[in-house]
């Protein structure tokens, strides 16, 4: 410009208008990490891109899926409570973490503008168990809660061939009906349902919300745990959660929401960003497992 | 957390769960400068908050405005080309400036989920080439362009009592309705369609986008400019433009579309936070010609 007049210098060096839009839709939203984490690892690959958060209540859910697609720059979401199930049903095409569980964690635009998911949630949480050193083939295991991100653990615990799976969720019929499809695909696995004493348990894992809102109920009654237990929670916020406290002063292993969110975060990415690059029915759902085995 | 574990530092700090999102819908939207702007107005002002652009094919934007208004911390909206004359539509109540021009360039959620918007064009270029030292009162004027913005601009022009104001639009049914439209609340002033000698003029204005996709086009042909002329450009990218590039080697003044867009950016945010803490019936508009009135 070579006329000289007042502009304001300020603005910010993270959003433009060749910004790339991702969001992580659930309800409440307040508690989620994924924006800084997200954001920060799409960025450091080089993107110009941020992901928000978008609350959603489940009533408007399919409205607004559907209209996302109508935002071109959009390319992805994050999706999480209360979400995850609607959210598989919605895609195009999911993978066969989704197909299995039910439910899906991420989703992504393809290349011909339709959704595409898969589900993270069981991934992570292994990989998180496993990074503590802690090997779950012949272990007995005890499931709490089955929506989306229990459903999806559940899946996962059963690829590592563990001596028992128990689940219990305060909806009966949802654990059974849980158990009845991952039979199908695990007919070697063995399942069942309800809450087991913790003297004959090596893992409990807590998928459910309990713990979340109010930071001092627990997902189950008790004051002290056997040492021997690994304890986690998938629960991020608060850390630790009154279960973990309590599994800590027990002397045992405590497992973080946030260790399993952290193990999530890269192979979302991948994800998102190799749907983006083809068509539907050419998305490639084997880089996730690949992941996996690696690390075994 | 007592617990030593392996945890990734990588977050970004000015996006979280709680942030307020706002947006700025246009087709195309690369060349807006909202989000670095507005942006960093409302962080300035303390406010969790951010401002992406969002990519709308006009097809698709009544869709996607209901459904935007289901994202519970989506606080507002920056409308832009070409969707601000069916935004004043989809409002559940305007300002004055949106009413008489027919378009809205500012739309913000009020505390009982509804639209409401106003148009702010007009303010910021008039307050651009009075804080030139011009004054508008007794001039001939001509505005190139009378899409959304164009509108917006011939309102607040038509409040500053030039002697003349010309408009010229490639569609001139257009033009002729615009006219109509001011001419019942400005009774007073005098309007003329279509495309007058420029030296028989003071102020020319371009509203319409041409010089913004092709940098090599002009809205009007000329080579050079009687060096008395004030010569505005709303289009903020690229900067210069022919037209304005041309207006400087004619000696002329030359007003950029970037000082326009400044002088709304205040505005703009005042209003947007404002809307958000009443009902839609209780939302004032008399901020925005108060803030004119304090500058003149």
């Amino acid at each position: 410009m070579t006329s000289p007049f007042p502009l304001s210098a300020a603005t910010v060096d993270y959003v433009d208008g060749s910004t790339r839009v991702y969001a992580i839709i659930g309800h409440p939203v307040q508690q989620v990490r994924s924006p800084q984490a997200i954001t920060f690892e799409l960025r450091r690959r080089g993107l110009n891109a941020i992901l928000l958060p978008f609350d959603v209540a489940p009533a408007s859910f399919d409205n607004v899926m559907t209209s996302l697609l109508a935002i071109g720059n959009l390319d992805g979401l994050i999706i999480t409570v209360p979400h995850k199930i609607r959210a598989r049903d919605l895609c195009s095409r999911v993978g066969p973490l989704a197909e299995i569980s039910g439910s899906a964690s991420v989703i992504a635009r393809t290349a011909d503008d339709k959704w595409v998911g898969e589900l993270f949630d069981g991934m992570g949480c292994v990989a998180a168990i496993r990074n503590r050193g802690v090997d779950l083939e012949g272990r007995r295991i005890l499931l709490l809660g089955v929506g989306g991100a229990g459903a999806g653990i559940a899946v996962e615990l059963a690829r590592h061939r563990p001596a028992e799976i128990h689940i219990h969720d305060p909806d009966r019929a949802k654990a059974m009906h849980v158990i009845e499809r991952l039979s199908a695909h695990f007919p070697a696995q063995s399942f069942s349902v309800g809450l087991p004493a913790l003297d004959g348990l090596d893992v409990v894992i807590n998928a459910s919300p309990v713990g979340m809102l109010d930071p001092e109920r627990m997902p189950i009654e008790a004051s002290r745990f056997p040492s021997h237990l690994v304890v986690m929670d998938v629960i991020t916020d608060p850390a630790p959660t009154r279960l973990l406290r309590t599994a800590e002063e027990s002397g045992c292993i405590a497992v973080y929401g946030r260790e399993m969110f952290d193990s999530q975060i890269a192979g979302a990415c991948d994800f998102l960003l190799a749907a983006r690059q083809v068509g539907v029915n050419d998305v490639r759902f084997d880089r996730q497992p690949a992941r996996l085995n690696q690390s075994e």
